[in-house]
């Protein structure tokens, strides 16, 4: 079985793997990315992990996964603002410090298309992956192949309007589907219930945690609270609009959640899939639905998923 | 250059066309559908016009749009509710009657391939094709392929909530895409402007035309009324959003716009291009941007999208 390795490339560490091509990991490794060095010396140590992993092997392929925006074709990291790098030629750098042909990859991408590939959608035909974070990102993939469009920004459902003139957005629009979707929506959705509701064991449970967050109104809602409850219902009804609207555009075979709030496991996706079943295309004659599960892979699917955008 | 037959199977007309693998029309003719006939008259008739579209040349391949729901593996029309269909094994029956084995498609996903690969888009690697008329239809292409879906079902882009809580639709939800921006929508937000202002040219130019239409309030902004403008402006907004959707969740080369609302052409295009600008993914470093343009191929798109799917 052929092996291939994949980096990703993080603000804090850098992960490597040498990866089977169905996914399995075989080693794995990382460094500190000590981006103050500056991109000559942080590439030098991407070329050791990559060195390393390689020793002894027949590698097929190198990717590697970078935050912000990547150019694939001309091998440009074009920019990364974790990184502080701006058109950096990270390929052709690797390329003779290692010797061999680096793909470049989004991050979010690679872990997209790990799961997707060798995660919980292995064997699909088409996923959608929606993390549900600070902001909500997404990725899709077809066929096996990651949707990037004709500008390589494709794929930002997180940036779909779902409330016209709603919440505004960072992007510059308002009402996205991460401004009602995402774990920092979802803990302004607590803290107005908390401000209206002063009985509520929202207060108590925030308390304990030192913070709101993500967790909180689930956590009420576990202790029989009625607020805590009511926030995640209209949490989750605006989460199943954004995923019955994703249905409609790709009708995927299946889509994973991942990020904070997916921790949450079955005590999520089985109210959730009530909902979205109700936003489903009603016209449709078939039989067959999406299926709404959590990511598998966890951190490993960066390393994972750069590794095998090197097969593409 | 390899010939194709590409049939239209509609309510009222059956129109059949040899189509050039280009997507040039060689001939066309068409017969009366007489739906009342029950589906072995009418499958009859799509054979003889079959048969008399081949005569004397080599056929590369048959494709019948038909409206509704079908499935192309089985071979099936599985529910056409303007025939009365369902589940009626249409290429059975024309390959016993005509000796050519048939390929079926949806008529809108037709006509979609048809501008995708041999109209406006032609020789883009994405087009997503939006019908503005009763309802807003749409079609996605990537890649020369169409998008249907793990179930056939996708692509239903007129069926994106983008006001959530919005107007109720036919398909269940509220506030899809289509209660905003297709004719009868740009027609209810003229009557209430015109309910609202009694002194509105929109009243004498609806007398003038009979009714109130989806050009009514376009026909005002050109008289130089400033309330069929302002229906106009807001009718190009939500527009504008739900193509600013379709934008950031595939980023195609093309979105090609076609019905009733598209014959306004230029007069449409050129204020809705400054309102997408506005809504395209704000963290996309491309410099690359999706055109916005009318479909080309008019009633000539279903034949030859029929023909243009027998190829795949």
């Amino acid at each position: 079985m052929k092996c291939y390795i994949g980096i990703d490339l993080g603000g804090t560490n850098i992960a490597g793997a040498l990866v089977r091509e169905d996914g399995e990991i075989l080693k794995k490794n990382s460094v500190r990315t000590l981006a103050d060095r500056g991109p000559e010396a942080v590439s030098g140590s991407i070329a050791e992990l990559i060195l390393s992993l390689a020793e002894g092997r027949e590698i097929s392929g190198v990717g590697v996964g970078c935050p912000g925006s990547v150019d694939d074709e001309a091998g440009d990291v074009v920019f990364a603002c974790n990184l502080n790098w701006v058109h950096y030629d990270l390929r052709k750098v690797l390329r003779e410090k290692t010797g061999f042909c680096v793909r470049l990859v989004n991050d979010a991408n690679a872990a997209t298309l790990a799961e997707a590939l060798a995660g919980t959608a292995k064997g699909a035909e088409s996923a959608v992956i929606v993390t549900l974070g600070t902001g909500v990102g997404s990725g899709v993939v077809l066929g096996g192949k990651l949707l990037t469009g004709y500008t390589g920004a494709a794929s930002e459902l997180g940036h779909s309007v779902i409330v016209a003139n709603g919440e505004p957005c960072a992007c510059g629009r308002r009402g996205c589907f991460e401004q009602y979707a995402s774990a920092t929506a979802l803990t302004r959705m607590t803290k107005k219930a908390m401000a209206a509701h002063p009985e509520s064991k929202l207060h108590a449970i925030a308390a304990e945690q030192g913070k709101v967050s993500g967790r909180t109104a689930f956590l009420a809602k576990k202790a029989g609270d009625p607020v805590g409850a009511e926030v995640v219902r209209e949490y989750i009804g605006y989460l199943a609009l954004g995923l019955g609207n994703i249905i409609n555009a790709f009708f995927p075979e299946i889509i994973a959640l991942s990020g904070g709030i997916a921790k949450e496991g079955e005590y999520l996706l089985e109210p959730l899939r009530k909902e979205v079943e109700k936003q489903e295309y009603a016209f449709s004659y078939s039989k067959k639905h999406t299926r709404i599960e959590c990511c598998s892979l966890g951190n490993d699917a960066g390393v994972i998923g750069a590794a095998l955008f090197s097969k593409e």
